[in-house]
């Protein structure tokens, strides 16, 4: 860890590392060199299917704000858990929110990061509230449809069967970050018009506007081939090392070609800054059975060299295998020494009884069901168990409230 | 008052008498002749603009469906007359609220209706509670964007500057029905969609569907040149006789045509029903200088005579003008005795300090700032003062909690 307290300058440049995009800059310049206290951001995910090791890449961009001083609030968004299978009992949501809270809690500690400003924020905790839903009533009574439909289009597709909640989900969206009281959203920029879109609205029903920072849309690491639906192909975060090598092995990776490449990417994103926050500075090793091994501090010479085919697919892979490995044993390690967590986890992802293809629906890519490009390779809706127990609605709220600072 | 008992046959004739249109007419029979308990029925205004005289054409139903032994719940959307102005203070939309219950009430006990069996309640005093927020979710999860545009189609005009709220209010109005606990709903057949709507949506997310009793499109009692921004010429419940007289002398009427007869229609739709609750039979009177009064007890023999002429615009509109100033009367009388609802009326409609025409919007008839035609002639929106005062959101709902049983 090498925590040492950074400059404004230092600050916002590892704020904004490896974004494709920041709108307004000048609100977290304003935060940092004018009020001098630690920008806040928030980043949302439902709490659908399991963390996959494409949460890594959100997670790496977490770590950088928490290193670079930003309080970090996590809105774990139960409801549209909830929502994206009412079949589901209200339970299932509320453990899969501890379970996605351990998960992002450890991730976080692996990369050797502190957690200290990280929070959690149950979606439930407010945006069932009077306040909230008071102000939901006023965006959407100042919010055109065709705005909020532009605002969807490029996460959500545009067909005639898509729900209203996928028009909702963009106003909630800007409305949390009044909530949750953020300086910027970090997203990815997919998220771009829902994005532009708070940036217009709050203002109209009298909220400040605030900054967005969006992560380019990253190849998730299996390559161009996995497909969201094909869950064995996703490396889980407590995926055992034998599997995640074997996952790996057989991950897309063209030969000297460095576009769409989940691999290199995922180098880029993950492995090399989460050695950064480690070690320093960013390091990534590729040990060959003959020769030296190859030592980069930098992506672009590891695709200069992955080009001149010097770093090879099968050398590449080995190599990341080794260091996701690494940042990969704590997490299962603590999964391993917590009776709590296996708790959790059993509940939240009971065995499925028989293999059913669920149909997905179309909410935004960090909303339930999406099945649109990832913003960063990590927050898209998976399949949820099929658990099919009738809910009591007003059941259900009792137990939402009763729980909602349990995991906050 | 002729509140004999009825027999189920009895009672539904008075509740389904002069509506165009029941959906689910089985429900109703099942609550009469099975169940053998007064039936639930529900109303909805937004509380915007002053009551009417068209109100009474609503409200001559409402008044049929009490006589059949019915409990009506009329709903105050005050957060939707809220919303129709953001920039008024919410105080406004409450005494409005109030306004409106003792506009309601007095204009149903001048017709000579027992009132044991109505309800008010504000809509604020459930459709903020999580219950019905999280059950809004759910109905936004499982309702296509298409869907709720088609429902809203004859009341919103399907323009792109449209808002969310006009998608998510067809919605509400089905939710409306399940927190209500009625059987049925009321309105103007231009409802027809969306009561479609929620007969359909209701069951997806566990709740049982309703009737629908739908009044048809009526003319406004001064006719066709009657504009919904033409405020002088509609008649307000409380305006003195010599203005009521001055108004309808004005009102449009093309001798001998029936259709679009607003005034012909108000007998129809008031006159004749309130005689009828009144004196246990429908009876009207038109006075002649020369010759007999001609005594009418069906809308069909008095438009032969207005189409042959017998009956002629002039005679028409001075025994419409009598007859409207006996109902009026004693909601007047109620008024001058009561300094609370003075106070009331006060606060609700603040003198305008200028005249200033406000741009409408499109929420659809029940809703505020439609201009398209009324459902009954009476609930259209109209231009709410323009008194700008700056609202806090956090202190309104304050007020709004506060004050959401007052009304009710």
């Amino acid at each position: 860890m090498s925590s040492a307290a950074k400059t404004p300058q230092e600050a916002y440049d590892l704020i904004v590392e490896n974004l494709q995009e920041v709108l307004n800059p000048e609100i977290i310049k304003n935060v940092l060199e004018v009020e001098k206290r630690p920008l806040e951001v928030y980043w949302g995910t439902a709490t659908t299917g399991r963390p996959h090791a494409g949460y890594l890449v959100p997670g790496l961009k977490i770590a950088q704000l928490l290193e670079a001083g930003c309080k970090v609030k996590v809105l774990l968004a139960d409801i549209h858990g909830f929502l994206d299978n009412l079949k589901a009992p209200i339970e299932l949501v509320e453990y899969r929110a501890k379970y996605y809270k351990y998960c992002i809690t450890e991730l976080l500690k692996a990369v050797g990061v502190s957690i200290d400003k990280l929070e959690f924020v149950l979606g439930s905790s407010y945006q069932l509230s009077k306040e909230y839903t008071m102000d939901r009533f006023r965006l959407e009574s100042v919010t055109t449809m065709h705005d909020a439909k532009k605002a969807g289009a490029e996460v959500v597709k545009q067909v005639d069967n898509a729900t209203l909640s996928s028009l909702i989900y963009p106003v909630m969206q800007a409305l949390d970050e009044e909530y949750l009281k953020v300086d910027a959203q970090f997203g990815g920029v997919d998220q771009r018009k829902i994005f532009a879109l708070a940036k217009d609205c709050l203002p109209k029903i009298g909220y400040k506007e605030r900054a967005h920072l969006m992560n380019p849309m990253v190849p998730g690491l299996a390559g161009g081939k996995m497909s969201s639906s094909d869950e064995d192909s996703k490396i889980d975060l407590l995926d055992l090392p034998e599997k995640v090598t074997k996952k790996l092995k057989k991950a897309y990776a063209v030969p000297k070609v460095v576009a769409d490449n989940g691999i290199l990417s995922f180098v880029e994103y993950v492995l090399l800054p989460a050695s950064a926050i480690k070690h320093g500075q960013p390091k990534f090793v590729v040990e060959r059975r003959e020769g030296e091994p190859l030592v980069y501090h930098d992506i672009k010479t590891m695709q200069q060299d992955y080009e001149a085919d010097t770093l090879t697919p099968q050398l590449l892979k080995s190599a990341v295998a080794s260091a996701l490995l690494e940042l990969l044993a704590p997490i299962r390690a603590a999964f391993d020494a917590s009776p709590e967590w296996q708790a959790i986890e059993k509940q939240a992802y009971p065995p499925k009884p028989e293999k059913k293809k669920k149909e997905k629906k179309d909410k935004g890519s960090r909303h339930p069901g999406a099945v649109t490009a990832k913003p960063d390779g990590s927050v898209e809706g998976q399949g949820s168990a099929e658990v099919s127990v009738g809910t009591d609605v007003n059941e259900a709220l009792e137990k939402l409230d009763l729980e909602k600072n349990a995991v906050a």
